[in-house]
Protein backbone atom coordinates (compact mmCIF):
# COMPACT_ATOMS: atom_id res chain seq x y z
CA UNK A 1 0.00 0.00 0.00
CA UNK A 2 2.71 2.25 0.99
CA UNK A 3 5.06 1.53 -1.82
CA UNK A 4 1.65 2.13 -4.56
CA UNK A 5 0.84 5.94 -2.73
CA UNK A 6 5.04 6.89 -3.08
CA UNK A 7 4.54 5.27 -7.06
CA UNK A 8 1.61 7.19 -7.43
CA UNK A 9 3.09 10.28 -6.09
CA UNK A 10 6.69 10.08 -7.80
CA UNK A 11 4.74 9.75 -11.07
CA UNK A 12 2.51 12.89 -10.48
CA UNK A 13 5.68 14.41 -9.66
CA UNK A 14 7.42 14.00 -12.91
CA UNK A 15 4.07 14.87 -14.58
CA UNK A 16 4.18 18.24 -12.76
CA UNK A 17 8.13 18.30 -13.75
CA UNK A 18 7.82 17.95 -17.55
CA UNK A 19 4.50 20.01 -17.31
CA UNK A 20 6.87 22.53 -15.39
CA UNK A 21 9.68 22.31 -18.47
CA UNK A 22 7.13 23.17 -21.17
CA UNK A 23 5.74 26.11 -20.10
CA UNK A 24 8.94 27.47 -19.83
CA UNK A 25 9.63 29.64 -22.96
CA UNK A 26 12.89 28.96 -24.81
CA UNK A 27 15.56 30.83 -27.44
CA UNK A 28 14.31 34.14 -25.95
CA UNK A 29 16.90 36.18 -27.64
CA UNK A 30 15.20 35.34 -30.74
CA UNK A 31 12.09 36.96 -28.90
CA UNK A 32 10.52 40.09 -29.98
CA UNK A 33 7.99 41.91 -27.90
CA UNK A 34 6.96 45.20 -28.55
CA UNK A 35 5.54 47.29 -25.21
CA UNK A 36 3.92 50.91 -25.84
CA UNK A 37 4.03 53.35 -23.18
CA UNK A 38 7.49 52.71 -21.46
CA UNK A 39 8.49 56.15 -20.28
CA UNK A 40 7.46 54.88 -17.10
CA UNK A 41 5.07 52.75 -14.88
CA UNK A 42 4.49 49.49 -15.60
CA UNK A 43 5.70 49.81 -19.26
CA UNK A 44 9.09 50.71 -17.57
CA UNK A 45 9.25 48.12 -15.51
CA UNK A 46 8.08 45.44 -17.90
CA UNK A 47 10.90 46.73 -20.51
CA UNK A 48 13.67 46.20 -17.89
CA UNK A 49 12.13 42.68 -16.84
CA UNK A 50 11.78 41.21 -20.50
CA UNK A 51 15.71 42.50 -20.87
CA UNK A 52 16.98 40.88 -18.16
CA UNK A 53 15.29 37.95 -19.11
CA UNK A 54 17.09 38.28 -22.51
CA UNK A 55 13.87 39.09 -24.80
CA UNK A 56 14.95 41.33 -27.73
CA UNK A 57 12.44 44.40 -26.44
CA UNK A 58 11.38 47.24 -28.84
CA UNK A 59 10.15 49.53 -26.43
CA UNK A 60 7.22 52.63 -27.67
CA UNK A 61 8.18 55.81 -25.24
CA UNK A 62 6.30 59.32 -25.61
CA UNK A 63 9.62 61.29 -25.15
CA UNK A 64 12.98 61.47 -25.73
CA UNK A 65 13.51 61.42 -22.13
CA UNK A 66 11.65 58.32 -21.01
CA UNK A 67 13.62 56.95 -24.43
CA UNK A 68 17.05 57.71 -22.67
CA UNK A 69 16.10 56.81 -18.87
CA UNK A 70 15.10 53.50 -20.17
CA UNK A 71 18.16 52.67 -22.65
CA UNK A 72 20.18 53.79 -19.27
CA UNK A 73 18.74 51.48 -17.13
CA UNK A 74 18.55 48.10 -19.69
CA UNK A 75 21.58 46.57 -21.83
CA UNK A 76 22.77 46.74 -25.73
CA UNK A 77 19.48 45.05 -27.17
CA UNK A 78 16.43 47.08 -26.27
CA UNK A 79 15.90 49.36 -28.50
CA UNK A 80 13.65 52.19 -28.41
CA UNK A 81 11.14 54.33 -30.83
CA UNK A 82 9.25 57.88 -30.08
CA UNK A 83 5.54 56.44 -29.82
CA UNK A 84 2.06 58.35 -29.37
CA UNK A 85 -0.81 56.03 -29.66
CA UNK A 86 -3.07 59.00 -30.75
CA UNK A 87 -1.40 60.00 -33.51
CA UNK A 88 -2.15 57.32 -37.01
CA UNK A 89 1.27 58.70 -38.86
CA UNK A 90 3.63 57.74 -35.32
CA UNK A 91 1.84 54.29 -35.18
CA UNK A 92 2.79 53.79 -38.98
CA UNK A 93 6.24 55.00 -38.01
CA UNK A 94 6.76 52.62 -35.56
CA UNK A 95 5.43 49.58 -37.21
CA UNK A 96 8.04 50.29 -40.08
CA UNK A 97 10.63 50.46 -37.68
CA UNK A 98 8.87 47.38 -36.42
CA UNK A 99 8.78 45.47 -39.55
CA UNK A 100 12.61 46.02 -40.13
CA UNK A 101 13.83 45.47 -36.89
CA UNK A 102 12.08 41.69 -36.44
CA UNK A 103 12.48 40.67 -40.26
CA UNK A 104 10.90 37.28 -40.73
CA UNK A 105 10.62 36.35 -37.22
CA UNK A 106 7.46 38.44 -36.99
CA UNK A 107 6.58 39.79 -33.05
CA UNK A 108 6.36 37.58 -30.57
CA UNK A 109 4.49 39.86 -28.03
CA UNK A 110 2.99 43.65 -28.40
CA UNK A 111 1.79 44.75 -24.68
CA UNK A 112 -0.63 47.43 -24.87
CA UNK A 113 0.44 49.50 -21.94
CA UNK A 114 0.31 53.25 -22.78
CA UNK A 115 -2.56 54.56 -20.94
CA UNK A 116 -3.67 57.55 -18.89
CA UNK A 117 -5.53 57.88 -16.12
CA UNK A 118 -6.88 61.53 -15.80
CA UNK A 119 -9.15 63.46 -15.94
CA UNK A 120 -11.65 61.73 -13.46
CA UNK A 121 -13.93 62.66 -11.08
CA UNK A 122 -17.54 63.36 -10.72
CA UNK A 123 -19.64 63.20 -13.67
CA UNK A 124 -21.12 66.77 -13.50
CA UNK A 125 -17.67 68.24 -13.05
CA UNK A 126 -16.28 65.87 -16.63
CA UNK A 127 -16.23 68.31 -19.99
CA UNK A 128 -16.61 66.30 -23.56
CA UNK A 129 -13.03 66.93 -24.03
CA UNK A 130 -12.16 65.20 -20.84
CA UNK A 131 -13.77 61.95 -21.98
CA UNK A 132 -12.55 62.57 -25.44
CA UNK A 133 -8.59 62.64 -24.48
CA UNK A 134 -8.62 59.68 -22.00
CA UNK A 135 -10.28 57.75 -24.71
CA UNK A 136 -8.01 58.38 -27.54
CA UNK A 137 -5.07 56.83 -25.80
CA UNK A 138 -6.89 54.19 -23.78
CA UNK A 139 -9.29 52.64 -26.17
CA UNK A 140 -8.85 53.98 -30.03
CA UNK A 141 -4.46 53.86 -29.09
CA UNK A 142 -5.06 49.82 -28.23
CA UNK A 143 -7.64 49.52 -31.30
CA UNK A 144 -5.11 50.90 -33.79
CA UNK A 145 -1.91 49.86 -32.27
CA UNK A 146 -3.48 46.40 -32.29
CA UNK A 147 -5.06 46.20 -35.79
CA UNK A 148 -1.79 47.97 -37.26
CA UNK A 149 0.79 44.99 -36.00
CA UNK A 150 -1.40 41.98 -35.97
CA UNK A 151 -0.45 41.20 -39.00
CA UNK A 152 3.23 40.72 -37.16
CA UNK A 153 1.88 39.02 -34.57
CA UNK A 154 0.11 36.62 -36.71
CA UNK A 155 3.75 35.91 -38.59
CA UNK A 156 5.39 34.78 -34.99
CA UNK A 157 2.03 33.00 -33.91
CA UNK A 158 2.24 35.29 -30.91
CA UNK A 159 0.28 36.79 -28.01
CA UNK A 160 -1.45 40.57 -28.07
CA UNK A 161 -1.48 41.61 -24.08
CA UNK A 162 -3.93 44.51 -23.26
CA UNK A 163 -3.73 46.34 -20.21
CA UNK A 164 -7.08 47.17 -19.13
CA UNK A 165 -7.53 47.90 -15.52
CA UNK A 166 -9.65 46.38 -12.33
CA UNK A 167 -11.90 49.47 -13.51
CA UNK A 168 -13.00 47.76 -16.95
CA UNK A 169 -14.77 45.50 -14.69
CA UNK A 170 -16.48 48.14 -11.76
CA UNK A 171 -17.38 51.21 -13.12
CA UNK A 172 -16.59 53.57 -10.34
CA UNK A 173 -15.21 57.22 -11.74
CA UNK A 174 -16.48 59.58 -14.10
CA UNK A 175 -14.81 60.72 -16.90
CA UNK A 176 -12.94 58.30 -19.95
CA UNK A 177 -11.01 55.95 -18.06
CA UNK A 178 -13.71 53.66 -16.61
CA UNK A 179 -15.41 53.61 -19.87
CA UNK A 180 -11.57 53.18 -21.63
CA UNK A 181 -10.97 50.06 -19.88
CA UNK A 182 -14.71 48.40 -20.08
CA UNK A 183 -13.92 49.27 -23.81
CA UNK A 184 -10.69 47.33 -23.94
CA UNK A 185 -12.00 44.49 -22.44
CA UNK A 186 -14.26 44.04 -24.82
CA UNK A 187 -12.26 44.73 -27.59
CA UNK A 188 -10.00 42.10 -26.27
CA UNK A 189 -12.45 39.42 -25.70
CA UNK A 190 -13.97 40.01 -29.05
CA UNK A 191 -10.24 39.50 -30.47
CA UNK A 192 -10.01 36.27 -29.17
CA UNK A 193 -11.49 35.24 -32.38
CA UNK A 194 -7.48 35.28 -33.57
CA UNK A 195 -6.49 32.48 -31.50
CA UNK A 196 -7.69 30.31 -34.27
CA UNK A 197 -4.70 31.39 -36.33
CA UNK A 198 -2.17 31.16 -33.09
CA UNK A 199 -2.34 34.16 -31.73
CA UNK A 200 -3.02 34.45 -28.12
CA UNK A 201 -4.84 37.38 -25.84
CA UNK A 202 -4.22 37.97 -23.17
CA UNK A 203 -5.90 40.90 -21.02
CA UNK A 204 -4.23 42.69 -17.69
CA UNK A 205 -6.29 43.37 -14.76
CA UNK A 206 -4.08 45.69 -12.05
CA UNK A 207 -5.46 46.90 -8.98
CA UNK A 208 -3.99 50.19 -7.56
CA UNK A 209 -0.32 50.22 -7.66
CA UNK A 210 2.54 52.31 -6.41
CA UNK A 211 4.63 52.90 -9.68
CA UNK A 212 6.36 56.19 -9.15
CA UNK A 213 8.10 57.76 -6.69
CA UNK A 214 5.39 59.35 -4.23
CA UNK A 215 2.65 58.69 -6.65
CA UNK A 216 -0.05 56.23 -6.66
CA UNK A 217 -1.04 55.70 -10.11
CA UNK A 218 -4.64 54.08 -10.53
CA UNK A 219 -3.44 50.35 -12.85
CA UNK A 220 0.29 52.44 -13.01
CA UNK A 221 -0.23 52.35 -16.61
CA UNK A 222 0.26 56.47 -16.70
CA UNK B 1 -57.40 32.58 13.82
CA UNK B 2 -59.36 32.97 10.56
CA UNK B 3 -60.30 36.54 11.20
CA UNK B 4 -56.70 37.19 12.30
CA UNK B 5 -55.22 35.90 8.71
CA UNK B 6 -58.21 37.64 6.18
CA UNK B 7 -56.95 41.36 8.48
CA UNK B 8 -53.61 40.91 7.48
CA UNK B 9 -54.65 39.33 3.93
CA UNK B 10 -56.51 43.00 3.92
CA UNK B 11 -54.05 45.10 4.93
CA UNK B 12 -51.53 43.88 2.69
CA UNK B 13 -54.18 44.38 -0.24
CA UNK B 14 -54.30 48.01 0.51
CA UNK B 15 -50.61 48.38 1.00
CA UNK B 16 -50.10 46.92 -2.35
CA UNK B 17 -52.75 49.26 -3.55
CA UNK B 18 -50.60 52.47 -2.39
CA UNK B 19 -47.91 51.26 -3.74
CA UNK B 20 -48.93 50.82 -7.01
CA UNK B 21 -50.82 54.11 -7.22
CA UNK B 22 -47.74 55.60 -6.02
CA UNK B 23 -45.67 53.93 -8.94
CA UNK B 24 -48.29 55.47 -11.63
CA UNK B 25 -46.56 58.79 -13.37
CA UNK B 26 -49.17 61.74 -12.83
CA UNK B 27 -49.54 64.97 -15.26
CA UNK B 28 -47.96 63.29 -18.32
CA UNK B 29 -49.26 66.03 -20.11
CA UNK B 30 -46.47 68.41 -18.56
CA UNK B 31 -43.67 66.09 -18.78
CA UNK B 32 -40.79 65.99 -22.38
CA UNK B 33 -39.20 63.15 -23.49
CA UNK B 34 -36.46 63.69 -25.94
CA UNK B 35 -35.80 60.37 -27.72
CA UNK B 36 -32.88 60.15 -30.36
CA UNK B 37 -33.26 57.73 -33.25
CA UNK B 38 -36.80 57.45 -33.65
CA UNK B 39 -36.71 56.97 -37.36
CA UNK B 40 -37.13 53.23 -37.11
CA UNK B 41 -37.01 50.51 -34.71
CA UNK B 42 -37.37 50.80 -30.74
CA UNK B 43 -37.08 54.73 -31.10
CA UNK B 44 -39.54 54.78 -33.47
CA UNK B 45 -41.96 52.43 -31.08
CA UNK B 46 -41.28 53.89 -28.18
CA UNK B 47 -42.51 57.62 -29.26
CA UNK B 48 -45.45 56.14 -30.45
CA UNK B 49 -46.19 54.64 -27.15
CA UNK B 50 -45.09 57.58 -25.19
CA UNK B 51 -47.64 59.95 -27.56
CA UNK B 52 -50.16 57.30 -27.00
CA UNK B 53 -50.06 57.78 -23.30
CA UNK B 54 -50.00 61.44 -23.34
CA UNK B 55 -46.59 62.61 -22.45
CA UNK B 56 -45.11 65.45 -24.48
CA UNK B 57 -42.50 63.54 -27.29
CA UNK B 58 -39.64 65.34 -28.88
CA UNK B 59 -38.53 62.98 -31.19
CA UNK B 60 -34.59 63.25 -32.54
CA UNK B 61 -34.65 61.85 -35.93
CA UNK B 62 -32.41 61.64 -38.53
CA UNK B 63 -33.60 62.14 -41.72
CA UNK B 64 -37.05 64.03 -43.23
CA UNK B 65 -38.53 60.69 -43.89
CA UNK B 66 -38.22 58.84 -40.85
CA UNK B 67 -39.86 62.42 -39.18
CA UNK B 68 -42.12 62.58 -41.87
CA UNK B 69 -43.05 59.05 -41.09
CA UNK B 70 -43.87 59.30 -37.13
CA UNK B 71 -45.20 62.35 -37.58
CA UNK B 72 -48.04 60.68 -39.54
CA UNK B 73 -48.44 57.55 -37.03
CA UNK B 74 -48.60 59.98 -33.98
CA UNK B 75 -51.01 63.01 -32.53
CA UNK B 76 -50.60 66.58 -32.40
CA UNK B 77 -48.57 67.02 -29.74
CA UNK B 78 -45.38 64.92 -30.85
CA UNK B 79 -42.80 66.64 -32.64
CA UNK B 80 -39.35 66.23 -34.32
CA UNK B 81 -36.29 67.91 -34.99
CA UNK B 82 -33.36 66.35 -37.50
CA UNK B 83 -30.44 65.12 -35.05
CA UNK B 84 -27.40 63.49 -35.93
CA UNK B 85 -25.97 62.42 -32.95
CA UNK B 86 -22.02 62.53 -34.66
CA UNK B 87 -22.36 66.35 -34.98
CA UNK B 88 -21.79 68.68 -32.68
CA UNK B 89 -23.25 71.33 -34.32
CA UNK B 90 -26.66 69.33 -34.63
CA UNK B 91 -26.95 68.22 -30.72
CA UNK B 92 -25.81 72.02 -29.66
CA UNK B 93 -29.16 72.93 -32.17
CA UNK B 94 -31.40 70.34 -30.92
CA UNK B 95 -30.71 71.16 -27.46
CA UNK B 96 -31.29 75.17 -28.10
CA UNK B 97 -34.80 73.99 -29.69
CA UNK B 98 -35.40 71.54 -26.57
CA UNK B 99 -34.79 74.26 -24.20
CA UNK B 100 -37.52 76.34 -25.76
CA UNK B 101 -39.99 73.38 -26.07
CA UNK B 102 -39.40 72.62 -22.56
CA UNK B 103 -38.97 76.09 -21.06
CA UNK B 104 -38.95 76.03 -17.04
CA UNK B 105 -39.98 72.80 -16.59
CA UNK B 106 -36.79 71.30 -17.78
CA UNK B 107 -36.66 67.84 -19.89
CA UNK B 108 -38.12 64.83 -17.84
CA UNK B 109 -36.80 62.14 -19.86
CA UNK B 110 -33.57 61.60 -22.47
CA UNK B 111 -33.96 58.60 -24.08
CA UNK B 112 -30.09 57.94 -25.91
CA UNK B 113 -31.67 55.11 -28.02
CA UNK B 114 -29.66 56.41 -31.11
CA UNK B 115 -26.92 53.63 -32.56
CA UNK B 116 -25.84 51.18 -35.19
CA UNK B 117 -24.28 47.86 -35.40
CA UNK B 118 -22.90 47.18 -38.78
CA UNK B 119 -20.06 46.74 -39.60
CA UNK B 120 -19.51 43.48 -37.46
CA UNK B 121 -17.42 40.80 -38.16
CA UNK B 122 -14.30 38.93 -37.06
CA UNK B 123 -11.56 41.20 -36.21
CA UNK B 124 -9.02 40.26 -38.97
CA UNK B 125 -12.11 41.55 -41.33
CA UNK B 126 -12.28 44.94 -39.69
CA UNK B 127 -10.79 48.20 -40.66
CA UNK B 128 -9.84 51.01 -38.44
CA UNK B 129 -12.63 52.79 -39.50
CA UNK B 130 -14.84 50.33 -38.91
CA UNK B 131 -14.31 50.70 -35.18
CA UNK B 132 -14.99 54.25 -35.27
CA UNK B 133 -17.87 54.74 -37.65
CA UNK B 134 -19.74 52.49 -34.42
CA UNK B 135 -18.47 54.20 -31.67
CA UNK B 136 -18.76 57.50 -33.15
CA UNK B 137 -22.98 57.17 -32.92
CA UNK B 138 -23.29 54.46 -29.63
CA UNK B 139 -20.32 55.72 -27.21
CA UNK B 140 -19.45 59.19 -28.47
CA UNK B 141 -22.89 59.73 -29.39
CA UNK B 142 -24.29 59.22 -26.23
CA UNK B 143 -21.78 60.70 -24.29
CA UNK B 144 -22.16 63.90 -25.85
CA UNK B 145 -26.26 63.73 -25.93
CA UNK B 146 -25.88 63.09 -22.08
CA UNK B 147 -23.59 65.47 -21.21
CA UNK B 148 -25.15 68.44 -23.07
CA UNK B 149 -28.62 67.38 -22.09
CA UNK B 150 -27.80 66.80 -18.63
CA UNK B 151 -29.02 70.96 -17.21
CA UNK B 152 -31.82 70.31 -18.71
CA UNK B 153 -32.69 67.05 -16.99
CA UNK B 154 -31.69 68.03 -13.53
CA UNK B 155 -33.69 71.06 -13.76
CA UNK B 156 -36.73 68.41 -13.93
CA UNK B 157 -35.39 66.12 -11.86
CA UNK B 158 -35.88 63.50 -14.51
CA UNK B 159 -34.01 60.65 -15.99
CA UNK B 160 -31.50 59.21 -18.50
CA UNK B 161 -32.33 55.89 -20.09
CA UNK B 162 -29.43 55.08 -22.39
CA UNK B 163 -29.92 51.75 -24.52
CA UNK B 164 -27.14 49.38 -24.29
CA UNK B 165 -27.68 46.02 -25.86
CA UNK B 166 -27.08 42.29 -24.13
CA UNK B 167 -23.95 42.64 -26.00
CA UNK B 168 -22.75 45.22 -23.73
CA UNK B 169 -22.07 42.15 -21.14
CA UNK B 170 -20.87 39.64 -23.43
CA UNK B 171 -18.37 40.44 -26.21
CA UNK B 172 -19.03 38.50 -29.16
CA UNK B 173 -18.32 39.75 -32.36
CA UNK B 174 -15.43 41.78 -33.87
CA UNK B 175 -15.99 45.09 -34.93
CA UNK B 176 -17.40 48.30 -32.66
CA UNK B 177 -20.53 47.27 -31.90
CA UNK B 178 -19.49 45.33 -28.42
CA UNK B 179 -17.06 47.73 -27.60
CA UNK B 180 -19.88 50.60 -27.81
CA UNK B 181 -22.00 48.82 -25.87
CA UNK B 182 -19.30 48.22 -23.30
CA UNK B 183 -18.64 51.55 -23.28
CA UNK B 184 -22.42 52.96 -22.58
CA UNK B 185 -22.67 50.63 -19.94
CA UNK B 186 -19.73 51.77 -18.06
CA UNK B 187 -20.49 55.77 -18.98
CA UNK B 188 -23.72 54.54 -17.33
CA UNK B 189 -22.92 53.28 -13.99
CA UNK B 190 -20.58 55.97 -13.87
CA UNK B 191 -23.05 58.29 -14.64
CA UNK B 192 -25.53 57.13 -11.49
CA UNK B 193 -23.32 59.93 -9.30
CA UNK B 194 -25.66 62.59 -10.44
CA UNK B 195 -28.48 60.00 -8.37
CA UNK B 196 -27.32 62.62 -5.28
CA UNK B 197 -29.46 65.34 -7.98
CA UNK B 198 -32.53 63.26 -7.55
CA UNK B 199 -31.70 62.49 -11.27
CA UNK B 200 -32.24 58.61 -12.40
CA UNK B 201 -30.02 56.53 -14.71
CA UNK B 202 -31.36 53.56 -16.67
CA UNK B 203 -30.02 51.09 -18.54
CA UNK B 204 -31.85 49.20 -21.13
CA UNK B 205 -30.16 46.05 -22.48
CA UNK B 206 -31.81 44.66 -25.13
CA UNK B 207 -31.39 41.27 -26.74
CA UNK B 208 -32.30 39.78 -30.54
CA UNK B 209 -35.91 41.84 -31.65
CA UNK B 210 -37.25 42.15 -35.11
CA UNK B 211 -38.27 45.73 -35.15
CA UNK B 212 -38.45 46.62 -38.76
CA UNK B 213 -40.19 44.34 -41.67
CA UNK B 214 -38.35 41.65 -42.48
CA UNK B 215 -35.29 42.85 -40.33
CA UNK B 216 -33.65 41.19 -37.31
CA UNK B 217 -31.60 43.98 -36.25
CA UNK B 218 -29.17 43.34 -33.17
CA UNK B 219 -30.76 45.05 -29.98
CA UNK B 220 -33.17 46.97 -32.41
CA UNK B 221 -30.90 50.34 -32.42
CA UNK B 222 -30.33 50.91 -35.94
Amino acid sequence: MCTNVLGAFVLLWILVWFYRDNLEITKVSEKHVFVTGCDSGFGHLLCKRLDKRGFRVLAGCLTEKGADDLKRATGPFLKTCILDVTSTASIQKALEWTKKEVGDKGLWGLVNNAGRSLPMGPSEWMKIEDFESTLKVNMTGVIEMTMNFFPLVKKARGRVVNVASVLGRVAANGGGYCISKFAVESFSDCLRDIQNFGVNVCIIEPGFFKTQRGNFIVSGTN
